[in-house]
């Protein structure tokens, strides 16, 4: 099935679970920018990021005797809260590997959907390689943060609502980390929208998709750390996200870590919302690209809300 | 027409002007009080207070000559950006009185909606008095905060909204500073839902609409500050809040500055979203009251999100 007609589908499939998110537009960044922006907030959506979308999508793909089996991931974010919430909705048996260091909070978080917590390893990649190891062992399905076609067409429903919700966007500024948000998103908006301009955002610190499709192939590159953590770190190899993103993003744009938390301010000022850094991210290359955007209708994916009290201490400090 | 009728029409109305704000299921909060707690999100609403429905009700109101004719209004808050929104939206001209202390991101925040502002008087008492002398001079419609059926009506819209979005609650808590937002909106779910709870919430330091019902008369009492400042001041003498508050609330509660504090870092870090301190008076009060709620179901009215980054940073220092 071609993605944007999976996408449909998967919007149909997961709309009793998550929630239709607002478009807002906003009259302070409008004014600001020149341009007529329009936020889509998913930091509003159940478990507060879009990574419910897909994670649902994907639980809801799988056959019966699978659901049975119980399922396995690896995350401290946004991800493993999304895996628990859907598992717990569906009534499936779902165990989280962590690394010991995750937070007190970011813990709490998966455990109010229901998971089962496992903490494995001083970092997210051995807390992922047992994950994996565990999924091979016992049969469960591991469940992938971005590198699987039903969590990607899950992550597009984004784009089906934007559709319902205005009019027709002349550009939108989506952060890219593993490429499941863009992904999706803008294959389901180029197929109704075909003239969209797809800007795609990393931090400087960590943009290996970017990068990746500079050089035409995914690169092995460290990353430094980033107020987006929620778009950080490394993209795998075979990902089946790597080739959708470059077909679909039209232009890229990096934003340093002072660009990126200027944009968090700015944005809790005006808007009255939180958002957590990936958004601000989105927010930064908005108003870093403004004089390209002047008169035009742009989206900006707020893409999460995480954000703790300790980060918002440290940006109005 | 019976104030619930006049706030079914209101919510006919007001649609094309308003948003009809998420009611959220909060499982951090039900865990936290052992009651089944839903926000209502005002502070998603536009101009982020829920103040735009009351003053959008009532210059709808207008006839046509009354709308040439221009409209005045005083405040430096909410009720004000109210105003200047539904003015702007209908073409009416409209002037705010405001005293020569108002913040400058307030100011701004008036004037984005296209407000003429005149700086009069060093308090609001004297900003009031002078937008209602230009009133009766000019013949310009004064248009009050809470004293008036149609701004109380279209406050009141939120429980048509709150009716079509859950089966049904046991009690709400709603904030209550003139009686307009708990007025109208207690009005319309009692002739819904007859046996719902009415709670009603002040700060200790400015509760007099609270203290006037317990008296059986309007007093006059002077407010100390407090966080919640969209709730503070006194309450008209003659105000047509003061009967239906009397006849709608059945129970109140007063919360300290330091349980208002405590209330808004706990909702900002579990629900990840901001809100003002008029908003926390009502979180406050569930936190305060929860060993009574265990096992309801209890609506939450977040009646504004509308905080300073100033104020924010002073929360969490």
């Amino acid at each position: 099935m071609a993605l944007p007609k999976s996408i449909q589908s998967a919007a149909t499939q997961i709309q009793p679970f998550i929630r239709k998110t607002p478009l807002i537009h906003s009259k302070a960044f409008s004014e600001l920018t020149g341009a007529d922006v329009w936020f889509k907030l998913e930091s509003f959506q159940v478990t507060g990021s879009f990574k419910a979308r897909g994670a649902t999508n994907k639980l809801l793909s799988l056959a019966d005797e699978e659901k049975a089996n119980g399922v396995v991931s690896a995350s401290t974010g946004n991800h493993g809260a999304a895996v628990a919430y859907a598992a717990g909705k569906l009534g499936i048996d779902c165990t989280i590997y962590v690394p010991d260091d995750v937070s007190a909070a970011k813990l709490e978080n998966m455990k109010q959907f229901g998971a089962k917590i496992e903490v494995h390893g001083d970092d997210c990649i051995k807390a992922e390689a047992k994950a994996r190891e565990v999924s091979e062992e016992s049969g469960k399905i591991y469940i992938s943060p971005y590198n699987d076609p039903f969590v990607m067409a899950g992550q597009g429903t984004i784009g089906v609502e934007i559709e319902s919700q205005c009019q027709g966007l002349d550009a939108i500024i989506i952060s890219v980390g593993g490429g499941g948000l863009i992904g999706g998103t803008a294959s389901y908006l180029k197929s109704v929208w075909p003239e969209i301009n797809m800007i795609g955002c990393s931090p400087e610190n960590s943009a290996v998709m970017i990068h990746s499709i500079k050089a035409g192939r995914v690169l092995a590159l460290e990353s430094k750390p980033t107020l987006s953590d929620g778009t950080a770190g490394g993209v795998e190899k075979d990902s089946i996200t790597f080739p959708i993103c470059q077909t679909v993003i039209d232009e890229s744009v990096l934003v340093t870590e002072d660009e990126i938390k200027q944009a968090m301010i700015l944005y809790i000022e005006k808007e009255h919302q939180l958002l957590e850094g990936a958004a601000g991210t989105a927010v930064a290359a908005l108003v870093k690209k403004k004089d390209d955007l002047k008169g035009k209708r742009v989206g900006v994916v707020i893409c999460g809300g995480n954000i703790s009290l300790d980060t918002i201490r440290e940006l109005l400090k």
